[in-house]
C-alpha cells in the first residue's frame, strides 16, 4: 500500500546505512541432492531467515550477494541472487566469490550428506529395502574458515539439543567470527517460520539472545551486532 | 482480470457438466520421509497436474476431494483440500474415503520407500560416510485396486524409459481401469512444468496419446476420456 510504501521511505531516512560500501554474501535455503530423476533428499530450510538476513544489509546500504537454494521466496530489492540446486554448486558459488566480500554470513542449510549413486533412470521399486549409500560433502564453513584473511565469517546452528554447547564449539572448529545459534524445537524458531529467537556468540566474547521476533527484526539486530564488532576491530 | 472471470463464466455455460452428482477423489504433490527433524526424502512432484484435475473435475460439477501432499499451490474453487505430509497418512486419508467415490485419479507421486529409523533428534554429521536403510511404504494403488467395487479407478506412471510398456504392465498389476503415462525426461512432460504430455491406456483399450498441452487442458481431455468409458459400461 502507498501507507506502507511512505513508512518503509521513512524508515529508511531514520536508520542509518551504516553498511553503505560494505560487500556482503549470504547463503539460504536448503540443498537438493539426487537420488535418481525424480527423487532426492533435502531439509525443512524454507530459506526465510537468510533472505530476510539478505533484504536487511540491503536496505542497510550493503551490496549484496544472496546464493540459494531452491526456495519460493521472491528476491529482496536492490539484492543480486544466484540459484543452485545442489550442495557441490554452492559450494561453487560461494567460495569463488568469497575473497571479494566484507561480510559473509552462511544460513544455508546445506545437505552434509548425498548419494555417492546418482541414477540416470528412475530406479524402479522391489518387494524388499532399499539401502542408500550416502557421502559427505564438502564443509563450505570449514573452507570458508580456512581461506579467512580480513572478512567477518558468520555460521549458523540450528540444532534440537545442546545447542549453545553446540554452537561455542563450532565458532572454534570453524574458525568462525560469530554464530547464530537457534533450537529448531522451541515454539517460533523453527523452520518455515516467519520468527525466530537465537543466540549470536562471538569470538570477541559477546553470548547475546535475540528474543522472539520476526526475522525482519532478528537480522536487523544481528547486523548490529556484527558491526559493533567489525568496528571495535578496526579501531 | 474482469474479462477473465467473464470467460471462464462463458466456458462454464458452454461446457456441459457432465461430472454433476459424482464423487471424485484426486490425491497430489510428493509426500516427506523423514529421516531426523531437519532431513527428509521426497521428490520432485509439483502436484500441479492433481490440482489441476481437481480444479477441472470441480468445473465440470463433480464434488471433488483433493488429498494433497506438501506443495505450494492454491486450492482450486469448490474442491475440499485434506493436506497430508507422508506416504502413511496419504494412505490414511485415500483409503479411508475409498467407498464412498464414484472415480479415484492417484496422481500423487507418494514416496516409495522411507527410512527405517526416523532420529528424533538431529543426527550429528561425522567424518565418513552415512548408510541409510530404506523400507517400503504400504502401496495405494494396490491397496485401491484390491479394494474396488464399482469405482473407476486411475493411476499415473511417471517414468524416464519405456513409460508406455511399465504402463500397461501398471494397469494389470494394480488392477486398474485406466493409467495416465508420461516420460518425465521429454520437454514439456517433467515436473513443475504448466503442460504435459501424456497417453491415457485403458483395461477397456484405449490408448490415446494427448499431445502437448496446458495440464488444465489435458485433466479436461482425460476426463472426457474417463466419462466415455464410465457410461460405456454403464450401458
Amino acid at each position: 500500500t502507498i501507507m506502507e510504501a511512505i513508512e518503509v521511505h521513512l524508515n529508511r531516512g531514520l536508520t542509518e546505512k551504516f553498511l553503505t560500501g560494505k560487500k556482503i554474501l549470504i547463503s539460504a535455503g536448503p540443498t537438493k541432492e539426487s537420488v535418481d530423476p525424480v527423487r532426492y533428499f533435502t531439509n525443512h530450510s524454507s530459506g526465510k531467515m537468510g533472505f530476510a538476513l539478505a533484504a536487511e544489509a540491503s536496505r542497510l546500504g550493503a551490496e549484496v550477494i544472496l546464493v540459494s537454494g531452491p526456495v519460493t521466496l521472491k528476491t529482496p530489492d536492490g539484492v543480486t541472487r544466484i540459484d543452485v540446486e545442489t550442495a557441490n554448486q554452492m559450494y561453487e558459488e560461494v567460495v569463488s566469490r568469497y575473497n571479494d566480500q566484507d561480510v559473509v554470513i552462511k544460513a544455508a542449510a546445506v545437505a552434509d550428506y548425498r548419494p555417492i549413486s546418482v541414477y540416470e533412470e528412475k530406479m524402479k521399486k522391489k518387494q524388499d529395502g532399499l539401502t542408500i549409500e550416502m557421502e559427505r560433502t564438502k564443509d563450505i564453513l570449514e573452507e570458508l574458515g580456512r581461506r579467512k584473511n580480513s572478512q567477518y565469517l558468520v555460521g549458523f546452528a540450528a540444532e534440537t539439543i545442546n545447542h549453545l554447547e553446540y554452537g561455542r564449539k563450532k565458532l572454534e572448529a570453524k574458525n568462525l567470527d560469530a554464530i547464530v545459534v537457534n533450537n529448531i524445537k522451541t515454539e517460533g524458531a523453527g523452520f518455515g517460520s516467519d520468527t525466530n529467537i537465537v543466540t549470536f556468540i562471538s569470538r570477541q566474547g559477546a553470548e547475546k539472545e535475540i528474543h522472539l521476533a520476526e526475522k525482519t527484526e532478528i537480522a536487523r539486530q544481528l547486523y548490529q551486532m556484527i558491526w559493533t564488532e567489525i568496528r571495535d576491530e578496526q579501531q
